[in-house]
């Protein structure tokens, strides 16, 4: 089965509607894929990019709208805005990280994003930590221990550097044969891709 | 018939794809298209907002060649990168505007477009201009010296302020019932939404 690689990073507002829609898509369209947690902040403080300072409130105030509407398209529940930016983005994709090295990325990626977009709790902050690895069978103080340990910290940096050299600045990505398809709005593009491809 | 507002920028590359896809998709829906040209790069710079700085180069990359899989895509010619960015911006959109008032602005747009973007010769500036206008029918020296008025000016200023006043914060931007899509990939959610709506 071909696999698409999903890079994503906890704090993109965008990246709900992937994380909700992925495991469905990828049952009809017969496609597998990785989860790729990363730094978006920090690649994107190496490009000077803010994503919305205040002299962009329009921007912001359509970038809810325009979620709440393609959440509405697609059937997903969504109350927006969500708590937003996140104070912890850090430690929300660390967990993440661990999920990966364990084994249960997916799962808690898609706890703790429905936390934050249906039940407006911050990810990354509590409760949302302790409800969405609990909801996994994990547990919280071995998680966060975990989280904050060096060798977690060298892996989520190193991830970021993998999708730097993958050629990645933003979230979600989807990475098909080489192919970089940026935004929830190019999955199904990426999906195509894929099915014309050969290996 | 409904009507669903087009605002573009002449400059914005993505806006290649809309002005290309308008009419057929206007033909298949049964919507009509209102063209409506203005400033982007004003507002923009009201934003801060540098579209693609050197540091961001990986990005422009990518815009390229997202530009080349989208058209692929929608079975439409594009040589990319075409010129970028526009020298004379102004002056290719106020022309725009000048086709506004007269009613060919559909045409020169179109026009303009596709030889930037199938002959690389760059809007706004000769020969693209000359030859796009001779293809509709219309004198050079006569439309020039229009869009170099200041009455021609003025209205591409007020133009800008409208767009602004609406929502709009980027080229192409589709508004439907007071509600704005921006970008060409929100071309046919603007479309479905305009079905949906009573008006």
């Amino acid at each position: 089965m071909k696999v698409i690689e999903f890079w994503f990073s906890i704090g993109s507002t965008y990246t709900y509607l992937s994380v909700t829609r992925l495991t469905e898509l990828g049952q009809n369209n017969l496609v597998k894929f990785s989860w790729h947690p990363f730094s978006v902040r920090k690649i994107m403080q190496q490009m000077d990019n803010i994503p919305f300072p205040p002299s962009k409130k329009v921007k912001l105030d359509y970038m809810w709208r325009d979620i709440e509407r393609r959440a509405e398209m697609h059937g997903l529940e969504a109350k927006v805005p969500a708590p937003y930016p996140l104070k912890e983005f850090d430690l929300a994709n660390r967990i993440a990280i661990v999920g990966m090295e364990e084994g249960w990325c997916a799962k808690y990626t898609r706890a703790t994003y429905r936390r934050w977009f249906i039940s407006s709790q911050e990810a990354g902050l509590e409760p949302n930590i302790s409800e969405s690895l609990k909801e996994i069978g994990q547990e919280t103080n071995r998680i966060i221990k975990l989280a904050n340990s060096e060798e977690i910290k060298n892996k989520y940096s190193k991830q970021t550097d993998i999708a730097v050299s993958k050629g990645i600045f933003g979230s979600p990505s989807f990475i098909v044969d080489g192919e970089v398809f940026w935004g929830d709005d190019r999955l199904e593009h990426a999906i195509s891709w894929s099915k014309k491809s050969k290996n």
